[in-house]
């Protein structure tokens, strides 16, 4: 089955990704172990960088990661601005600037994030979280 | 036309992608805005964001950063290690670690990249790199 649209929303060829964009951010400000496992592909080939940490690759691990920061103590709220989402075919990659409120901090983190469609829904492939500094830097 | 697979490579049905993959590092590393250019689509959906920038979007942006990034003084090396690619359809993501010799330092790097097929070949349309720190952060 190919991706359906989604209807009142303003990308209406995204056949729903947005929505699974939307629920991977729902399940991080829960914390929600279940929903966010939910949206991963449970494979090999998926790919979670969190700000500062090295690549982790496979789910495995990026499940580990996930359970690792939900049983911190703090709890995050996002605030998502500029997202943009782009589908060619079965997959889908959004990039979003997470506003991130932690306490009485704040601080950004851009997102790059990638769903690919199979078996009738779209699967978290990829999640790429950098901080941006306080003032763009010069140099790579 | 569809994607054509490369022979001699790991990845045999990447039809091309890792050699556009390589070829960005190599303009990366030689400072080549007018290979740079040739790899990246021109138009207002590609993304880029460098380690600690706010994320760019579109072409013209994209390319005043690689102007700005090249046209300083220090040379940069890339030592990529952990190359992934996967591709499905016309579209492949890679993660790479981007081992970086700036002069007497490095640093490293972890890129999502993303190429898109249209027109016969691989285009760019994302770039995502994030400074993996020192040792890795516990949290978000």
């Amino acid at each position: 089955m190919a991706p359906e649209p989604l209807e009142g929303i303003d990308q209406p060829d995204d056949g729903g990704a947005l929505a699974a964009h939307r629920a991977f951010y729902a399940a991080f400000e829960a914390r929600d172990l279940d929903a966010m496992s939910d949206l991963w592909r449970h494979d090999a080939a998926v790919t979670c960088v969190h700000p500062g940490w090295p690549a982790l690759h496979g789910w495995a691990s990026v499940a580990a990661s996930w359970a690792s920061l939900f049983g911190g103590s703090e709890r995050l709220q996002f605030i998502l601005t500029d997202e943009r989402l782009h589908r060619v075919g079965d997959v889908c990659w959004a990039t979003v600037d997470e506003n991130i409120i932690q306490g009485a901090h704040g601080a950004t983190v851009n997102a790059l994030n990638v769903f690919e469609w199979s078996d009738g829904r779209w699967w978290m492939v990829a999640h790429h979280g950098s901080p941006v500094a306080a003032r763009g830097g010069e140099g790579q």
